[in-house]
């Protein structure tokens, strides 16, 4: 690859992109969604296990007729993109080898996703490499949609965080969240593909299981973004994050209540969200609490706030593999292509 | 009915008992309970609608070979107890008519769960029969077995009081709620029957959703009787509360989230809730999270509290229809008629 | 409406949609597949109930706009196609109103289904257009593509004869089917909306009921569609045709047992079958069992003949509100204005 | 253990009980209604994985408080029942090493159930103790009360078998099933615990997929036990058995579809099924189609028999691992024990 790709401009020409870890559901939806995108082209799907299986059998919903295979150095040739859906830890090497051949990356994992190493190391352990994370792009668009766009690696959210952020951001902006409580709910295939017993189906059916009570992973994730978008000084003082297993496939609702600094009521609230979210082709307003699947299988947010009984309440919905992982990497990656934010999606 | 009936005694005699609104959920389960039972006896089963079936063909799982008939006055001859599992304001006539024969009482609907009647017409509306409300006891053994053992009405409790006083009441005895939020997550059944397209199965599955996320009718019911075992001056000071729909048919979680008075380290908690449960039959004390199906279809509820992120966390499983309905109801009438608490269950 | 519509021609133009009966599951999909189709424009979105409400409001999930409304003789203006999905029996005089003003039809609903009209007025009743039968095609592209490409008026097939002739059609050609028993698993959409109790989800979780197991609507279908393939004097001696609903909310498997008129053995049968569906965009072949999950939300079938134990066996499964209604339905309409088949598909 | 323990007699006193492979979803629940017994004592569970943690720790909806441990020689002192929850093979030396210490035993696996050791290592593989074969008794009690109340050694069927032969019986033993199609559901557990992404949560729900669709391992066991029932010459000639995965933990429906040798009206449908299980306890029959919901944790055989379109259909419900594995092998055991056949169930 010599010459960089961006914008994509106008003549149709179309980016080629590989997708590393594909055998998983967010890695492989990402491919799909390459797969069917009018402006990209799918060249490569790397894998780790179930190499030399087609996508498409592996995954019989799915039409990409691919075959896995193991990542190699040739792979990079005549490919513009990188899409990394690899666990915490094995991405950045991945990422590093890509950016080193001039690929634009999206990645899905947390690797890139702190702005402070220390933070990142003290939740995840030793990064390998750090020197890329001051270029990397935190990947929410509807909150930094301008950085994305001139980035070269975009670190995709959590799927926790983009609904919470999403949830709470025209509050965290106005700096009006003291404390809040998010009560997570999420679909399994969050927890990712062939994970033994606590996802079998005899384990979940008729079952809502909360887990990782405290210190779950995604917590300081949402407290750094948060504070980042909060007027200095007023980043919440309280965050207490509990996720919760459903018996779900895809589908993530965050319900946050939140102690505000001061009285705000249902007008002003309103006020706030329109106003933050006006022209967002991604997030949609409900006077009506939200469901989990009011936005399955799209890269759609729903959002309500509500002046509730004795604090804020706002509910988020997202679809944890599209907007809280594979569709919202298409998203980013429209953005650093100079392409139609919606494109595809 | 000329003596009164309790205690049963140790000659083995059953009492006999009637179910009113037995084509519901709750009232169905509360009969098949009952016709199980070694000391009870069914008699009779009554509804408003589906009269002239039997039970074991509207609900083909269960055995009770009786016919539902609709209520009539002489259906109160030769028993001794009711079970009225009617709606809130339908059930108080009917329970002063069985009070009036002198039967003893157990009502799953709300209208005799308040000490304050201002409170109940605040909520529910107009009341039908004041006069029976301070001879009526609220049905939560846990929390004053003494006073069900000696009650003739007992007011079983809503099934997300259940959960979340069950949950908190260590707390409260201590005084140390200051502020709660209760993010509850119930089974469908708890809808009740034939509810129509929001309830329907392609409504409800692969979906969680919030509904009346501010003013339910089980908030008030929840805060009086925290407000009632908290020492003078404790009450909570805020208290939100908001159930969500999952796609489950039977079980309940609530997920309760305390900012204390003070600080209260792991090993406070565990002593204290210890203390509080020690030698109960139907609470269990966790150290993992519970699950709904820990207690599908038993009279148990599992509790777990933690020492969390900013916060008090505290997990509460029950079986909506069965620990917060129908075999709560039976573990009440065990009291009441001094038998075995666990008796048939 | 002057002039007719087909084909659209190379020019781009769109051709205008109403869809009268959008309120149920199958007009719902069918208006928003129409919405989402780059040679559509959907004009009116029609209803006999929730009229005032904005489909993506009653539908959260869809993002068509527009307010449901009573159809009225002016709806027809500027309206070159109408999709009518109404229960049988309602939908004929609507048909016949919109053929009357030159529109283009696709029929949902079994009306001009059957060849014979004894035949229909036999399961379905009285027919109030019977001289409209006569135009009427089958709108099974796979059967007969080249009718519906001239046809003005489609009769959209039922999901289960959509799934069991796919699955058939290759021994029914072949003369082959003796005796055939079709054993139907259909998720609970199929039952339409607002169902009661029999479709709730306390009603259909953990459960897989048969239904209506002699005599269902769609046996004659089934049989008149499959003679009308099988060469002369080998139509299937015997048929038995048992659906089951299952907690699935859209799918639909059929397993076909199939007793042979002579021995096929596995070689014999994948000839035929891949010799049958070469080339055909929406059906694919498979060597393992397909599941519904795989052709979810799709317009595709996907079959798999197998020479079993003591017969042969062929698993056909679709989803029953795409394949089996309305995305079939959009297959029907791009044929008829001479579009690409699997456009906006 | 010297003397023999049948009949328990009527002093009350308690059958001492050992399961040996207590992990899996069968075993454990055997040892849960073993514990739950009124007439037998849990003494010991034993397992192969997850030694050293308590039964109700593992499942925390059960109340076993027993440790589990690797089975050892001592363990079977002072027992004088043994329950074998092992696979196929595995199964085999442990029920020998039973019987060489005089335990009664029931054997949940295939290992003793089939009448000719050639047609068992035809599909299993090799035997490790043929010896066994001849003084084993097939263990369904609505077919053979008398042997298995004789027996030492009881065979538990497969789940498939049990209902299958339910749903036939009174067709086999009337001479007059001349070819039949088993269409089978199961639900999950069905498939065992932990066999990794194919009972995955995501991939089971919204989900119906027919798995070893020939050759499956229950349909000798069915055409080997239907044979065994019906009157010399009138083995079916024909036996077609499809299983079937669907949304389901715990469950099972067969449809089974008849050719008979003579016409048979549903009349006399009616009247053989209703001489042929009167007075059974555990069989239900139903004059509409059961569900699997309806027999779900029972012991219980729902039975619907129907001269149905161009052949008979028989419906037939359980639940896989109550009367499909573990409740039957305690209403075998109370047979082999003289009690009465109900006590615990």
């Amino acid at each position: 690859m010599a010459e960089p790709v961006q914008p994509l401009g106008k003549d149709g020409a179309k980016a080629r992109v590989l997708v590393a870890g594909a055998t998983g559901y967010a890695g492989a939806l990402a491919a799909q969604l390459v797969w069917d995108h009018p402006r990209l082209e799918l060249t490569t799907v790397t894998a780790r296990s179930e190499t030399g299986r087609r996508l498409d059998d592996l995954y019989p919903r799915y039409t990409v007729p691919l075959e896995l295979k193991e990542l190699e150095e040739d792979d990079f040739d005549d490919v513009e993109v990188g899409i990394v859906a690899y666990p915490h830890g094995a991405a950045a090497p991945v990422v590093a080898q890509m950016r080193g051949r001039g690929l634009l990356v999206v990645d899905l994992s947390a690797d890139f996703r702190f702005d402070h190493l220390p933070e990142y190391e003290r939740v995840y352990g030793g990064h390998s490499e750090p020197d890329l994370l001051d270029g990397a792009v935190y990947g929410l668009p509807e909150t930094n949609r301008r950085e994305i766009a001139g980035a070269e690696l975009v670190a995709n959210p959590g799927c926790y965080p983009t609904a919470s952020i999403l949830g709470l951001a025209p509050l965290a902006r106005a700096g009006l969240i003291e404390d809040v409580v998010i009560d997570a709910k999420s679909g399994v295939s969050g927890a990712g593909r062939g994970k033994g017993e606590g996802t079998a189906f005899v384990t979940i059916t008729e079952n809502v299981t909360p887990y990782k009570p405290s210190g779950h992973l995604h917590r300081p994730e949402i407290a750094e973004k948060l504070a980042s978008i909060a007027p200095a000084g007023t980043a919440p003082e309280r965050l207490t994050f509990v996720p919760h297993l459903v018996p779900v496939d895809q589908g993530e609702l965050v319900s946050c209540y939140v102690t505000p600094r001061r009285d705000v009521d249902q007008a002003e609230l309103d006020r706030m969200y329109a106003e933050a979210y006006e022209g967002e082709p991604f997030v949609r307003l409900r006077d009506v609490p939200p469901g989990m699947r009011d936005v399955r299988e799209t890269n759609m947010c729903h959002v309500m706030p509500l002046a509730g009984d004795d604090r804020i309440v706002v509910f988020s919905a997202i679809d944890n593999l599209w907007k809280g992982a594979s569709s919202q990497a298409i998203q980013n990656l429209n953005l650093m292509l100079g392409l139609d934010e919606t494109e595809g999606l």
